[in-house]
This record gives structure tokens, sequence and C-alpha cells, in this order.
């Protein structure tokens, strides 16, 4: 019975959805659960389990206590720690032959985005083998379905970041295009995340300061993202899109994540004994991956795939190779698309900045324009305090590169559709321009 | 690597629980969601479906719509309208044997708590077939793990109340005993729940007033659980319990029921027309089921399924037969058991009350006996407001019924033992005396 007029605040249009949908993310969040992985795996009908993870944090405790956790609990486990860090075609496709060969009945996942997505992928192409592009989106790949269930897989995050474990999203770098793409299909969210702090204890401040804004991106994009009810309604409820827009239930996970991040953010980037401020993060992650998973990310995140998929020889203190993280190609781009974005829902943008501790004393919540200025400016003020460079120019990028950065944003369709309005070639162009030198 | 310490300001201490749990609960809400349902038992593979509801709601819209949706997917449908509102153990074992002859594949509920846990009671019993004592919690049942996976269920909540479709909780009458029991199991959650608040459009105030307060309660309690953290941490992660406490998830779920229970439940049951208010109100029963499911109740609802299981005379407006709604059952007890209980977490009893609507100006937040009667004052009012009978008196039970409501409420161990700190009988024996005549 649908209707139309509002529900919980929201317009509901003619034609328009008006229902969300609330997805399964099962999370086992605290000091001590990776410890648990074994356990979980067997009840899982785990017998021959592979271990990805990548070269730096397979020496690294968290590996080896999942690697202990797995063996008590009586499991073959085959380590792959070949995972490259900001992954590729190349390397989704090397670390799947390693599943395929190995015979696995579960997977776990010991890592940052970048092995979690890996783990996803190859698991993926082990059980349903195609040409890497069968799975991607469109427009770069075929944007098939995934055509039955996967075996399981744990995913135990290093990072406090990208919030892999809860989404069924796996990001990768398509060399042949110079452009950042992905998988993105409920199959693919693991079956259980283990989200134990202590694992992140030892992260390089570049490494929580990047991560860090890739949770403020979540959180911020999500919460601004077209509204669900103002898609299109589908034909049948299995076609309503994970990246179903901003709702009620994604507006709760965004709220405290961002007062999270408004709070812990900079001290836990200055501080890495600051437990307090780290595990905030670290649960700043996981809700903010619980909300993106189900309402999706847009602009800043579209644009951010152009940045890091165009770029290779920026290197971010704290990382081992020379690329732009995601989560600094994201940030990047952020305070030129909100400040041109707020005024389509000036108030929710004004919330936004309130909860991530801007003062918003004296602003009046219609004015969309003033909104988008203090909203860019405490972006650029978190971003300064915690490290971040000093805009596009300082990772590699100049005017020459503006129009290969816009065509390479239009082409993540899911995103941009995702954004609170459309964005014109030329705004989107302006936008980056903005970004160069954003103070 | 567990810790001692603290980790998102809950304490952490030696040889307690440091992590806990995210469950899955499966949700679409909207108004058009019950239109749903149909595509969804197709895609979860159903031919052949089971419809429960109540003798009631066979003849209403919302049972015409799930029917129009079933056979509109083409899936052949067998309607069970017997089932009992507030259903005992014959009324379990009737539907059971409808399910077994049945040879579902499928099972659809439409309808409240009784009608959705009714069909959960059934499709365990056709499943796995057992004495109906087998699977029920300890010490009335013998407490037995279901043996594996059960069918789909996806549950549709007609009121705006249990949570039911949100957790693995069924709840009934055991008649020769004079007690409410239960089966708590993670398989028994519904694989969907499609939360339609026009499907609670004409319910009648009496029903919104008691559900409305199930709401609240569930909300209340699971916010003031017995901390996760306090809890003995189990020898393996799959021994950890639903009732796992309050913990960081579990709270962002109450906050924001407890928010809008404060602000809608009186215009919900004063205007069956404002359906601001009651969408606020079906929303918040989807939030506190969530997070009841995750955190579990303690003793309010310990004490009503002894109020609720003595007496079947009191009838209630609204009601198709005579005995203690369940929302009534739990409200009713709860002014004096938070009034005792506020002093264990004065500072987390003083934000509930704020959320609720309560003028907390000037209150020391470490006075919890002020706070305890400031919450206590507050419920009273929302119940008068809401048409609550004046206590247990009024419901039929008197002094000389103390002792068997003490009883019958130390019985539900599961609940008692999730309380912020231990009842001794004594004292519970007050807070039933206390609950005659509450005003």
């Amino acid at each position: 019975m649908p209707r139309v007029g509002s529900c919980l605040g929201y317009a509901l249009l003619d034609g328009g959805d008006t229902a969300f949908t609330i997805d399964a993310s099962s999370v086992t969040f605290g000091p001590g659960a990776l410890a648990e992985v074994g356990e979980h795996a067997r009840h899982l009908g785990a017998r021959r389990v592979a271990l990805f993870t990548d070269r730096t944090l397979a020496a690294l405790a968290p590996v080896a206590e999942a690697q202990r956790s797995l063996r008590a609990a009586g499991l073959d486990v085959a380590l792959y720690d070949d995972v490259r860090v900001e992954p590729t075609d190349a390397s989704f496709l090397a670390a799947a032959a390693f599943a395929a060969q190995g015979h696995f009945d579960a997977y776990v996942s010991v890592g940052g985005g970048s092995v979690i997505d890996t783990c996803k992928a190859a698991l993926l192409h082990a059980t349903y083998p195609a040409d890497l592009l069968t799975y991607v989106n469109r427009p770069l790949g075929e944007g098939r379905p995934i055509p039955g269930p996967l075996p399981p897989h744990i995913a135990c995050p290093t990072t406090t970041g990208t919030g892999s474990e809860c989404t069924g999203i796996a990001i990768f770098d398509l060399r042949a295009q110079h452009a950042k793409t992905g998988i993105a299909s409920r199959r693919l969210r693991p079956t259980l995340a283990l989200v134990d702090p202590t694992a992140a204890a030892t992260l390089p401040a570049g490494v929580v300061a990047a991560s860090g804004f890739d949770v403020l991106s979540h959180a911020l994009e999500s919460f601004t993202a077209r509204p669900f009810s103002a898609r299109p309604r589908p034909d049948t409820p299995l076609a309503r899109p994970m990246s179903q827009g901003q709702n009620p239930w994604s507006d709760l996970g965004c709220r405290e994540a961002l007062r999270l991040t408004g709070r812990y953010l900079t001290r836990a980037v200055a501080d890495a004994t600051d437990t307090e401020a780290r595990d905030a993060m670290s649960w700043a992650a996981t809700l903010a991956g619980i909300a993106f998973g189900n309402a999706g990310v847009h602009l800043p995140h579209a644009m951010s795939y152009a940045i890091a998929g165009l770029r290779h020889d920026f290197h971010m203190p704290g990382y081992p190779a020379p690329f732009v993280p995601h989560g600094v190609a994201v940030i990047l781009g952020a305070p030129a698309a909100f400040r041109a974005l707020a005024p389509q829902h000036p108030e929710r943008h004004l919330e936004a900045a309130a909860l991530l501790g801007a003062d918003t004393r004296g602003v009046d919540p219609r004015d969309g324009d003033a909104i988008g200025t203090l909203l860019a400016d405490h972006l650029t003020h978190l971003m300064r305090t915690a490290g971040i460079p000093r805009g596009l120019t300082h990772v590699g990028y100049g005017e020459v590169d503006l129009t290969a950065l816009t065509a390479g944003t239009l082409a993540q369709a899911r995103l941009v559709d995702n954004a609170p309005r459309p964005i014109p070639p030329d705004e989107l162009q302006a936008l980056f321009r903005a970004a160069l030198t954003p103070w």
C-alpha cells in the first residue's frame, strides 16, 4: 500500500520508492574478537581455510593471532600474503588463481580494504570462474549478477576505515583503463566481520589519517546521498539497489559515526597510545560501513576513483609504496563537492557540520551557500590538522589533468547517480579545479 | 587480544566478556513493503507457502494484500487463521500440526506478536518434531538447541510493538504451569521482516497503547540491562547469548527508539489519523526490536510473564478477548523496577528519562534515588495519558498474589540474570506490592 506524502520525515513521491531495506551485517566487535576466528570458521563448516593478508601484515601480530586461532580449531590453513595494497586487475587475478587451486571451503581476510576486497574477488572467481570484467560494474565491466551463493568469508579489518567488512563491494585499479572500478553485490558481503580494535593498535599515523577520512566520507556521503524516496520505485523489490540512498536506518549510523569522527579523528592520528580515540574510530568505521552498505556513497567517492586511478607516484607517509591512498583520494575532492551540494539539503549539511565539531552558532539553516562554505572549511581544517596533502597539486595533478579527472568520475555512474542532484561535466571540472589547492 | 580497562565507555573486567555481537536482521520498512512479500518469497525458493494470521486479521486488508502478492508471484498459499491471540502450549501445537501436514517450503506471518511467534513455533516443530518443551527455555523447558537451519519465514507485523519480526524469540502461555515462557534461538529469527506502517493504520487505540509500551520497555530495558562486559567471557564465541546485555550497538537503536516513543506514543494513541506519529512508532518498534534482539530485556519483562500468566479475566479495550496484553503486563511493573534499579547506573537512567521527554533540569546525575523517582513518575505519567490500567489491582491482583507473582518472575532466569544487579526475592515482592496501585 504505497502512498504519497511523507514517512519518517522523507517525502514520498508519485512513482518514487516508498520503502528502504536494512541489510544484514553480522559483526563481532571488541578487543579479543580476532582470537575467535577459528571457532567461527569451524562453526561455518570450514575444514580448509584460505587466509588472505599482505606482505607487511604477514609478519605482524594480527595474522599470527588468526593463524593460531584457526589451527587451534583444528583447521588446515593456507596463507596468501601476496595481496597488493591498492589491488589491480592483475593482483585480483593472481589471488583468484590461488583460491581456485586451493580447494578451500572457507576464507578469512586479515588486513585493510585491499586485503578484504582481494579476498572477495578471489573467492568469487574461484567459485564462479569468468573473465574478470564479467561481474565488474558498468560501464567498465559487464555488470553481470553473481550466479549463486558464495563460501563463508570472515573479514577481520586491521585499519579503522574502509568498512569493507560490512559491505558487498570490492574495488580495484583497472590498469589498462587508468581507472578504479569494482564489483558490487549483496552476495559479496562477508559472512561475518570480526572487528578487533587491538588489531589496529600499531597503525602508523598516516594510515590512521587516510582511513579516518574514509570513515568520515562514508558517513558524510551516505548522510547526504539522494534520498531513498527520490529513486524511482523498482519493478521488483529484488531490484532495489544496495546504494538505495540516504534513509532513516543509515542516518542513525551516519550521525554516530560523524559525531565520533569529529571528536576522535584528530586524537587518533596524533597519538597511537590513545586507545579511547582509536577504539572510537574503529567503531565509527564499523557504523559507517553498515550505513554506507545500506545507503551508498556519492560524488567524493566517484571523484576519488579518478584521482587514485590516474597517478601512482605520490607516497603518503606510513604506506608501503607510492600511490594515493583511498582515504586521501576521497577527502581531496570533498570540500569542493560539499560546498557545491550543500544547498540541495541545507539543514542536513548543517547538522553534519555540527556533528563533525564545526561551530554552527548563528548560521541560518536555510542558507545553503553559507552552510556549504562552513562545512568545506571545517573539512579542510580537519585535513590540515591530520597531515593530509594540501590539494590535488600535492599528489601530482595540475590544470592539464582536469579533463581526464572529470571523465574518470563520470564513468562511476553508480556513484554519480547517488548524489543529491545531477552534476553537469562543466561543474564537475570546476570542482576538480577548486580541489587543486584548497588552502 | 582481550584487555582490561575500557572500550567505547564500557569497563572491561578480568574474566568478563570484551566483545559484543551485532546479529543480522534483514528488514524492509516503508508503506508498500507488504505488497512485496510474494516476490521475496519466490526469491527465497518458495512454492507452497503457509500464511499465518488470526481470525480478526483474516478479514482485514493486510492479509488480503499478502495473499494477493503471494498469488501474483505464482505461489500456492494455505491460510492458517487459527492463531490464538496470547498463544498457549495447546495453540502452538495446533499450529505445528497444520504446518507439519502442509509440506510447506516457506512461511509468512501477518499479524502481531502472537501470530509471528506462533509461526516461529509451528515451523520449528514441523521441521524438527519434538515434545513442545524440548526447545523451551529452562527451567520450565529442556532448553535444547535447535538442531539445524529452518525454512524461510517472512514476518509482516501489523502492530507497532513486539519487535518479534527482528528477534529469535517465541513466547507462549504454559497453561498447566500458569506461566509464560518461550523459545529463544538465533535460528528462530525470521529470514526477512517486511514492516509496512500502513498495515497498522487501523489499530484500535488500546492496542497502540499496549504495544507502544512494549516498544518503550524493549528500548528502556535493553538500554539499562547488565553491560555486555559484566557477563563472564564465554568459553567459545558461539556461547555468547542473544541476551548479551547493553552494548554500543543496542544503545544506538535504544536511544532513537526512546526519543521517538517519548515524542510520539501519546499522539499515536490519541489519534489514529496521525500518520506521522504512527509511522514513528512503527519505526521505533523496529529499532527497539533490533536492539533488544542484541541486548535482551530484563526485570520488567520477567515480571510481565508472571503477571500475564496468572490471571486471564481483565479485558483491555481494543483486544478480542480477556487477558492482560503483553505491553500492559510489561509496563505495570516498570515504574517500581526502574525506581529500584536506577541507582545502579544513574546517568544512563537519567539519559533515558530525558529521551522519553521528562524534565531533567536540575537533577544531580549522581543521585540515583532522585533519578529513579523521576523516571518512575514520568513512566506513570505516560501510562495515565495512554489509558493503561491503574496498577495491578485493576487487572485483578491483590496482596494475596504477591508470592506467586514473585515466584513466577524468578522462574524467568534468562531475563532476571540480565538485570543490572541481582534482585533478592524480598525486594522483588516489594516491587510487586508497589505496582499494585502505582498512582
